[in-house]
């Protein structure tokens, strides 16, 4: 097995690279740390790159299962080159670098539900939204022009493996979702004005597109105008709101409700 | 308007020893941060101990205002005095020291459904499910023994004001949950095994205690054991668990579509 010992040697250096946003989008790459990650991972061969793992790990048996898994794409790494290329606090000494996927408008299943997300700001929040995207069923996420940089580490660690199974696709403009109308899709937003009790979604006898928007400033108003339903989830005690993914997990899953049509 | 310009002031040198668990444990105190949790904290003259406020913010009208409300327990500080007690990237200049109050399990509101947290690790979870419990008209929580710190900035942050609405409370064994069985409410654990699916809890007609477990490790046995029902919240998609924070949120709001009782 190959091993890589300088801060100097090219694929070490490309994935120090991969830790900031503009490498990423150049080289359409990015770091899935951790084990579970990593095996989520390597289940789609042409998703890896390549791993590096630390030396003192190659014989903990998840480890050299991925080894044995992946041949010529693992890397065996001193502990002072995985400590630079890590963004955790307790390292499991693994990381790959993985290629991304660019998917299209043309690449949607529009015969799905679909997420939009509208300038999601917290790597964390955003993370978690697209789990719970995931396990809700819905494998389509479009994100507007503004939302947070979707690989990176946060966004990554957070969705648990979930960035690997999801089509995410960007839009610069909010016209490019008039496909979704051609397509009978019914666009729904949540807003706290003009806005209906969000149990209604469990009646909606279509497909939809649900839009979550920034943490601060909700949805663009642009995008609010294009939505066919606003909902609303109501707030019982003395909380001001409720963050993000917390509404998306309610929205969601009330989607699921619905009878089959 | 009193000033502190010394990190040897003993109020400084409070807030900073509030930085570390063990001495918000032995004062009783915690440090709440930000403009909105400051203004939230003054709504209730007993939590707030005092605050500080960086010189260069003091006449902008949110932090005159907080200040005209609390007369002598506001001091102004210099921007490094403000560095070393804030915890965030892009400080606000306000931070308050803030009192707890301490509940006991004769505390409880018997009327009202319960949350029970079950050795919640990760700070930004905790605070999100302390917020979401108040959105959802949960006025108590029982922490068990194991539960990260309540107090520490991370938590008080993402609870977005919620620690000041909430009765929070902690016990050291299960045992002591027996008294909400013989108040009448049904303890109600999320589980993978011999679990129901989620939608029962809008049939329930009794007072609930909702358990929410540890990210990795679930609800202890114990807890399970003494659970009435237990209930789990399918996945559709390829995701293997949902982030706790978000299972709450679900479950939360599904126990509100119960008709009153």
């Amino acid at each position: 097995m190959k091993s890589i010992e300088s801060f100097d040697n090219p694929k070490y250096k490309l994935a120090m690279s991969l830790m900031q946003s503009k490498y990423r989008k150049k080289n359409q790459m990015f770091l899935a740390e951790g084990l579970r990650n990593v095996e989520l991972a390597i289940e789609n061969p042409k998703t890896i790159y390549l791993i590096f793992i630390q030396e003192d790990r190659i014989n903990e048996p998840r480890y050299s299962n991925i080894i044995k898994n992946t041949g010529d794409k693992s890397f065996v790494v001193p502990s002072k080159l995985m400590e630079t290329i890590s963004d955790t606090v307790t390292s499991q000494g693994i990381v790959a670098i993985c290629n991304f996927e660019s998917f299209m408008i043309d690449d949607i299943d529009f015969n799905n539900d679909i997420l939009i997300l509208d300038k999601i700001q917290d790597p964390g929040n955003l993370g978690t939204i697209l789990r719970t995207a995931d396990a809700a069923g819905i494998s389509t996420v479009i994100c507007t022009k503004g939302t947070t940089d979707i690989y990176s580490s946060k966004v990554v660690r957070s969705a648990m493996g979930s960035l690997m199974h999801l089509k995410i696709l960007f839009i610069d403009d909010y016209e490019s979702l008039n496909i979704l109308k051609k397509n009978d899709y019914k666009i729904i937003s949540s807003s706290l004005e003009n806005a209906l009790d969000y149990n209604v979604l469990s009646t909606i006898q279509s497909k939809v597109a649900i839009v979550l928007g920034n943490e601060a400033n909700g949805i663009d108003d642009k995008l609010l105008n294009l939505s066919d339903i606003k909902v609303k989830i109501p707030l019982y005690g003395a909380a001001e709101s409720l963050n993000v993914g917390i509404a998306g997990g309610i929205l969601m899953y009330k989607l699921k409700e619905r009878t089959l049509f």
